[in-house]
This record gives structure tokens, C-alpha cells and sequence, in this order.
């Protein structure tokens, strides 16, 4: 381990998505990143695989903090309330680093492969809703069906949270759509 | 063009998927392909791009096929109703190539880039859906939720119909989903 450098991995990623932003993806080298943020490669490297992976290291903890909340949902909850909570509590997280949100998102917006690797990220988190819904005893065929709308929910909210006006939160944005998607499967002709 | 070949693209296709589930979807070159099939590279190439598009050459007829079925759903017909008339229409051509279907997707469950190419064949279909249902007068928040729960069911069934005991219709399974879906969202906590 080299010498302590005070937030090497959110300068580091700073960096990347500003220039990912300026110069595309595909034109940033690792050594414009470590420039930008006044840091080595060798330090990079310590926290990131390659440069896809600064956009992508975030999806794990996503993955564990949804699954978390899916658990720790009142015994109560209906699974769709359990998948619910867990995008509330993504939420909080994209609300709180929303620059770098809506930056990274501009980014993979920009290029195929990155889009490619974004709906995989989005099946894989699915999974693990759906996981951590048959952990609380939902039967599998619902538990997979809310993970697979919690996720539906998911895209749309969010989708709307970044091209929209910015009037609402995504927390809100969210409910909204929880309701739009009750509306269509329950039948109403909206 | 070369000579008339009686269903050459059917029979590069079942050459195909065959080598592809005996030899591994990488280890089949183009010249096997067409060694079974007793045709020349130059009619594989009039029919695909490449060997990937054997496995992905009918989603574009499948879109079509969809979008058709929402257009042609009744007017009274719910957004949700029609998105499930048009997994229904799907359903009847996946059925009616059903061992076809099933060899396909031997073969992409078994290839981390053959599964990234059918998430992204998959949202696609999801925006064909939306774009459908907006040309229904549907409003854009409830045609995107539509497609995406139509898609979600459509992911969900069709999984339960390839590994599972075979005794249900793909429709069938696709009914089952749609109600299990609108239980999940109406927050019974099945």
C-alpha cells in the first residue's frame, strides 16, 4: 500500500466522470484520470480494475443495501411493499451523490457497451431482490414477478428523475409510478 | 443471387443450434455450420450477418409481431390487456417452434454475451411496447410501466416454460404471471 491519500477513491472518480463528460469514455485514458485528480496510477489501480469499473463498483454495495432493506421490511410488508423499501433506500443514495448520478448516467447514456453493462447490472439486482424476497418466505413466482416490477419501477422513476424537470424527488417519482403500475395491472384504462 | 436452396435459412438455423449446443456456441465456426446444413458460406451469408444472428435474427419480426398485437388489441382493451395480447401473439410462435426455441436458449444461457445480447433484445422489445401503446393514445408514463410488466411476465413465464415440467402452455404460464403480477402490486402478501 502506498502512503494514505485523503479520498483517493472520490477524487478518482470525480475525475473520470468529469473527463468521461468532456472527452467520452472511450477517449479517457487511466492516465488523464490519475492528472486530473493529482494522484498515481499505481492508486487507481488499488481501487478500481480498469475505468468501466468507476462506473460500476457502486452496483455491489447497491445490491447489498437493497437486499438489506427487502430484509429488514416490517414483517408486515407485502412483497411489493418489501421491494418498495428497497428502492426507497437506493434512492436516498442517488439523491445524496446526485451530480455524480446524473454524470455518470450522461456517460453511459453516450456508449453501447456501457448501456449493455447497465441492463445487466439492473438483472443482477433483480435476483437479488427477488433473493432476498424468498428469504423472507415469498412464494418464488411472486417473489420474482415484484423483483422484476420493483425494477420496471425502478427504470422508469429514475429515467424520469434524470431527463425530467427536477421538480420532484425520486423518492417521489418512485411512488408515483408504484401507483401508475397498480393502475395498469389492475386495468384501468389511464 | 445463387440457386433456389428449399428452406436453406431453416436448415442453416438447425445446423446451427445444434453445433451450438454440442460444440459450445464459440467453438462453431461458420464452414461447420454449413457442412450440416449441405449449403455454401455464400447462402449462410445472404441469410445472417454472422453466427450470432442465427440466434437473434427473429427479434425483429418478434417486435414487429408485438406491436402489431397492441394496434390490433379491441379499443376498449386496457394498456395492460393489449401489452398481454401481444405476449400472447408471441407466445403462439414460440410454441409452435418449441423445440427450436428451446435449443436457442440452451445455448444463451450457457454464453455471458449471448445473455447481454437478450437483455438488450429485450429492452428494445420493452420500448417496441411502449412506443405501441403511446400510438394507442396511451399516457407515456403508463405505456412505459405497461411494457415493462409485460416484459417482466413475458421473462418470468417464459423461464417457467423452458425449465420447467412441461405441462402448461407458454399462455398459460403468461396467464398465471399476469395474475401473480396484479397480486403482488394490489399488496396481497402472497
Amino acid at each position: 500500500m502506498g502512503r494514505w491519500e485523503p479520498n483517493a477513491r472520490g477524487r478518482l472518480e470525480q475525475a473520470a466522470l468529469e473527463l468521461y463528460v468532456e472527452r467520452g469514455y472511450e477517449q479517457t485514458p487511466v492516465a488523464e484520470i490519475t492528472r486530473r485528480a493529482g494522484l498515481t496510477e499505481r492508486t487507481f489501480f488499488r481501487h478500481f480494475a480498469d475505468k468501466r469499473e468507476v462506473l460500476f463498483a457502486g452496483s455491489g454495495r447497491l445490491e447489498e443495501l437493497c437486499a438489506g432493506a427487502v430484509a429488514a421490511a416490517p414483517p408486515a410488508a407485502t412483497p411489493m411493499e418489501a421491494a418498495v423499501a428497497a428502492l426507497d433506500a437506493a434512492a436516498d443514495v442517488f439523491e445524496e451523490r446526485g451530480d455524480l448520478v446524473r454524470l455518470r448516467q450522461s456517460v453511459i447514456d453516450a456508449n453501447a457497451e456501457l448501456r449493455e453493462r447497465e441492463l445487466i447490472k439492473l438483472a443482477s439486482l433483480s435476483g437479488a431482490l427477488a433473493d432476498a424476497l424468498r428469504d423472507r418466505g415469498v412464494a418464488d413466482l411472486t417473489a420474482r414477478l415484484a423483483a422484476e416490477a420493483a425494477i420496471a419501477v425502478l427504470k422508469v422513476a429514475f429515467g424520469r428523475w434524470i431527463h425530467g424537470p427536477g421538480e420532484q424527488t425520486l423518492r417521489q417519482l418512485l411512488a408515483e409510478c408504484v401507483d401508475a403500475l397498480g393502475a395498469a395491472v389492475a386495468g384501468e384504462a389511464v
